[in-house]
């Protein structure tokens, strides 16, 4: 009931945000025109990436009512898999509609002074952030409120906890199909929008010597689109998903710790309250004129901390009056709210360029690309050791401090109970985080429309001042992405284990690590992120070249194009963009889908089990070190375009433009990717669970 | 007994191999003077690297000593440690005696003909190969004696299985000296050789426009012996300890697996066989006159595969005589064949120019640099997929096929004694493998000497064909020391854990992935190779840069240097090499020894476990992507150069090299440091095992 109240909050405030940015002014007919084009490139994308979806998700639904109908899985799985899918690529949808929407009335906010320009974009964020929360508490109470029914109905379900057990089991399922969608649209979004910036680079900038964001570049507005289909729908698929596979990962645990329907009933409590705390949070984001990126930054900071506190505060009531006898599960929460707070300062230190590693990467230009790409590498691996220590502190804290042990199997589950809490909580004031985040590409676009319809000086640094600002927030964002993926997905583990045992009580649990499948599973899993990384970044190159080829060809076979009497096909671009990164995405979705499953078959679940911790130890380790070398990358090249080491067009900048370009896949395309695939590996595992019991070689 | 046999027969062999080599002339007066100053310089780093070494092994005997001496030790360790480090420091100057030896001696044999270069260069190579192999094994035998012989006076022994398991748990120990050296001579070397290269190269041939290899750079000599440095000595050392390893831990699972006497044996006769094996098959390496490099590859590639043949067919006879009862431990000792032809064939797939991966890297640098990166990255992390398959292979075959199972501990036992027979197979032709790849930079030096004292046309043609061969080998030699390193790590965990449990049998063990701190040791193991790797690229960026001031200096200061009529300061060069590489190791040694220590006062055993289990995993996949992204932005840059894509100094060039300039610390120092830190890890961690039992947090 909480929940469904949670979800029913959390919606009509999304709602309220919208009509709040839906009754801006949008500007001048320049920047309505610039805007209705992004707007109609988004749409397109949208359009043929659902038939890519819907494909993807049939031919799955038929593979997993096959396998129901065969006894393999229980008969719910595959609607749960399409509804997951279906919410997920909603919030998606809504969020990037909004965004879309409030580029350009951002524009003209900033018009009037900064801190309307701020508010505008950050409501159109908060939609977003609210949307995801929303509809995934939806999810979530449907499903319960059906399930429990239905079990109320079945007589074989004797006891309370048996039917909890069914009730969670079966929700988990739903977690594969947001899995499977934010695969698709961060994936795809990924490589559409680094296709295009990159494209759009080469030739624009590169051979036909036009600046940055010039209309006359046809593949301007597929780069415009890009940021919102990548950075806004992308994101918020991939922290649906988390969201939504924390809570039902960890209210499985709470049963196999025999903590009960009350035990169930926290980390929902935490979800619903969190929404609370969270929109309090935005009624503290706001700035004055005149103000620096610091107090920008602060003012963001300020509402977000504001929601973690209100949280902390307020679940120390709820665990005590539900679990008095577990208080320990309170620290779990504090665990997970300090994590997520620290790992967002690690990235903005290794990434920002007011401090030291950025600034030293910048250096590093000054003897050519080559050492630029060294320094970058290195930074990146040298930033996985704090967020490393971060998570490991958290997972021994909230697994000890929730009573954790390995004396009994329930005292063993409880602390895995109180990892999957910290879980839950770290990613409780998702409202706001993803608002702050959510906000970046729209001010990143609000300077674009800006500056290609020409706003006067002020205004541009303004929107200068919130993309800026924006750059920083996107790369926390990542962080705390990343963070929270890795202990979802342990909560996923630990749930898989769970789900495995009681499907099959009797099962040969051997998960040492030196017993050779789950060894051979760790081996496989740590070699996973690698080949997605690898797969993902070449998908960009590909999809790249085709546009290089599209937009030579456009300023050759239109004339007047490049003196600005023509205007330049730009539907073509975003057309183009859209198909290939839907090919090219074809391959890793499939692997990350068919390899735990193939896995499975071959090494058992105590295979599977290893490949899971495999891939996500590697994997977080792989991801953080991509998207923080992308990160700082970005931020040296915009240091020395800033007026450091000879400025723009220095031997500098184009030694340190080579580094940007090796980091914009890092960053947004397979950094994000590896987040996806943690957590879907795991999902995919549950929901298969029964076919590998069934058949495994080992 | 064999064994010391063996030992004798592999030494005296190098002996004659050496005596082969010094009887060759040495050329004309030009080359003599040439190579005496690539001795010296090479002497100079011995000597300074020794200085370093002896400190450290001071402190780390002293540190031994007093835990020993407390208690948490036995008392041999300390004995054992230095012994190691000895052995292993032996084996590398010895080599390194030789190929400097050997460098103007193979361009002066080439003048004659092919075969003759081919024939000094491998015969010196051989050497190198002998002596590592020769020298482990008397270490071995040494200690063997003595432990039997004094344990058989010991009255506290009573049974022979409890006497084979004191003398294996010593021997062990031996092993944490070997690796420091290792250590030391690879990560120094490594740091060492590519900082005197990329510092001849950006001063000498991009400031001051003098080609490559021009006597009047001052760092060309020291670019030569590092060379020998890093790839002869390094290499040795590396390979040293992993042969020493997995024979030692191999022996101590057999008394774990209740193998006794004769399982215990196996291993140690397969390394003494082994020895002829090798012997056998150097006889079949040579060429005619004309040999294309396909041709010279063969006649390299059927000496290995005839020792590995001999080693397959004669193991069979031993297993059966010893082990009939198991005889799947022959399965066994093929699975470890297979496996090191196979790692080093999919080596050469993805890094040399005649397969299709590289010309494709080639074909990304007509879009500049950040493609060239993007690219080599992506196919470093592709070529990961087939080794983890190749070693997952074997494990799951060699663990089975000997009989193992999780039914009882000692059935388990034998399964993973089964996996170390697979490593000490793949291992026992060390001594022609370790030739072939030692060979490699004793024609890269010939190919040096030869153009330097302006020796014909047709003698630089000859030895730039065995140069180039010279690279094929030293990839695939990278690939089967990765290969066989992991396989060693994972029988040096299994022989932790077996001496955990003889050290404190009533151990709490629980090394379920699942367990928290095995799950955070496996974090934290994921993450160690990533910081290992930027460390020690950061260290080649900084010797660079002093080497870049003083060559810099030495044009400015000596006058006539540049016109050719003053002589340069070659030794200085050398020094400041020597020295910085020596100081920025300090750091990466310090982390890989105190870090297992440190995990296991915090996380106990059962984190160390985990700890080691995450290095070798995502160290495997880390140091065969940076390994082959080096090699293969090598051969990329060599593709152009042999004149496809514009040649030499085409802009496809230019974007090459900065790729090959990435490439050079990858996988000529991180990659190999890698190999090292996951074997080292597992060292420290069996021999501060006590202490971890008597003092830890969790």
């Amino acid at each position: 009931m909480f929940v469904a109240a949670g979800s029913i909050i959390s919606l009509v405030f999304a709602w309220i945000m919208f009509s709040r940015v839906k009754s801006q002014p949008e500007g001048t007919q320049k920047m309505i025109n610039i805007a209705n084009a992004i707007r109609k490139g988004a749409d397109a994308y949208l359009k043929r990436q659902y038939k890519g979806v819907g494909l993807f998700f049939g031919i799955v639904f038929v593979v997993l009512f096959v396998l129901s109908f065969l006894g393999y899985l229980n008969h719910f799985v595959p609607f749960a898999f399409l509804t997951g899918g279906f919410f997920s690529a909603l919030s998606g949808f809504i969020g990037m509609k909004t965004a879309t929407m409030a580029n350009d009335r951002t524009a003209c906010a900033a018009q009037k002074s900064l801190n309307q320009g701020l508010r505008v974009a950050f409501s159109a964020g908060s939609v977003m952030g609210f949307v995801v929360v929303g509809l995934g508490l939806l999810d979530l109470s449907i499903w319960y409120f059906f399930l429990r029914y239905w079990y109320s109905n079945i007589e074989v379900i004797t006891s309370e906890s048996l039917m909890i057990q069914n009730i969670t089991s079966n929700m988990l399922t739903f977690g594969m199909g947001a899995s499977c969608m934010a695969l698709f649209a961060r994936v795809g979004g990924g490589i559409f929008t680094k296709a295009a910036d990159v494209g759009a680079d080469l030739v624009g900038k590169v051979e036909a010597g036009i600046p940055e964001d010039d209309p006359r570049n046809p593949a301007v507005i597929a780069d415009n689109v890009g940021d919102n289909v990548g950075d806004v729908a992308g994101m918020g698929a991939d922290l649906y998903e988390s969201y939504v596979g924390s809570i039902v990962s960890t209210s499985a645990l709470a049963v196999s710790a025999g903590l009960g329907m009350k035990g169930m009933a926290v980390p929902m409590l935490l979800a619903a309250l969190g929404v609370i705390a969270s929109i309090i949070g935005t009624f503290f984001v706001k700035t004055q004129e005149n103000a620096t990126q610091k107090m920008l930054l602060k003012s963001l900071r300020v509402g977000t901390y504001i929601s973690a506190v209100l949280i902390a505060i307020i679940s120390y009531f709820v665990i005590r009056y539900l679990l008095s006898e577990y208080i320990g599960v309170f620290y779990g929460v504090i665990a997970g709210l300090v994590a997520g707070a620290l790992i967002g300062f690690t990235t903005e230190y290794y990434t920002s360029d007011t401090y030291n590693p950025t600034k030293a990467l910048s250096k590093t230009s000054s003897t050519g690309p080559a050492t630029v790409i060294i320094g970058g590498l290195s930074l990146g691996m040298i930033s996985t050791v704090w967020p490393v220590i971060i998570v490991s502190t958290t997972v021994l804290v909230s697994f000890f401090a929730c009573g954790g042990n390995v004396d009994t199997v329930l005292s063993f589950n409880r602390g895995l109970y109180g990892i999957g809490v910290a879980a839950v909580s770290m990613l409780s004031t998702l409202g706001i985080t993803l608002a702050t985040d959510a906000y970046g590409p729209i001010a990143d676009n609000a300077g674009g429309i800006a500056e290609m319809s020409g706003l006067g000086e002020e205004v541009r640094e303004r929107t200068d001042a919130l993309d800026s600002l924006g750059n920083t927030t996107a790369a926390t964002g990542k962080g705390f992405a990343i963070g929270s993926a890795a202990l979802t997905a342990l909560a996923l583990i630990a749930a898989y284990i769970s789900e495995i045992k009681t499907l099959s009580p009797s099962i040969n649990f051997n998960l040492n690590i030196t017993n050779p499948p789950v060894l051979v599973g760790l081996f496989i899993g740590a070699m996973i992120p690698f080949l997605f990384a690898a797969l993902t970044m070449e998908a960009v190159g590909k999809a790249a070249q085709s546009i290089v080829h599209e937009v030579r060809r456009q300023f050759k076979s239109i004339k007047g194009l490049l003196e600005g009497t023509a205007e330049p096909n730009y539907e073509s671009c975003v057309d183009l963009c859209t198909r290939s990164s839907q090919q090219l995405m074809i391959l890793p979705a499939i692997l990350a889908v068919v390899v735990p499953v193939l896995v499975g078959l071959i090494l058992g679940v105590n295979g599977v089990a290893g490949f899971l911790a495999g891939t996500t130890i590697t994997g977080f380790a792989l991801a953080i070190m991509m998207a923080n070398s992308g990160g700082a990358w970005d931020n040296a090249k915009k240091h020395i375009e800033a007026g450091n080491l000879g400025g723009k067009g220095s031997e500098c900048h184009k030694a340190a433009v080579v580094g940007d370009t090796v980091g914009d896949p890092f960053k947004d395309t397979s950094g994000p990717a590896i987040n996806i695939l943690i957590k879907l590996t795991s999902m995919v595992a549950i929901v298969f669970a029964g076919l590998t019991i069934a058949f495994h070689l080992f």
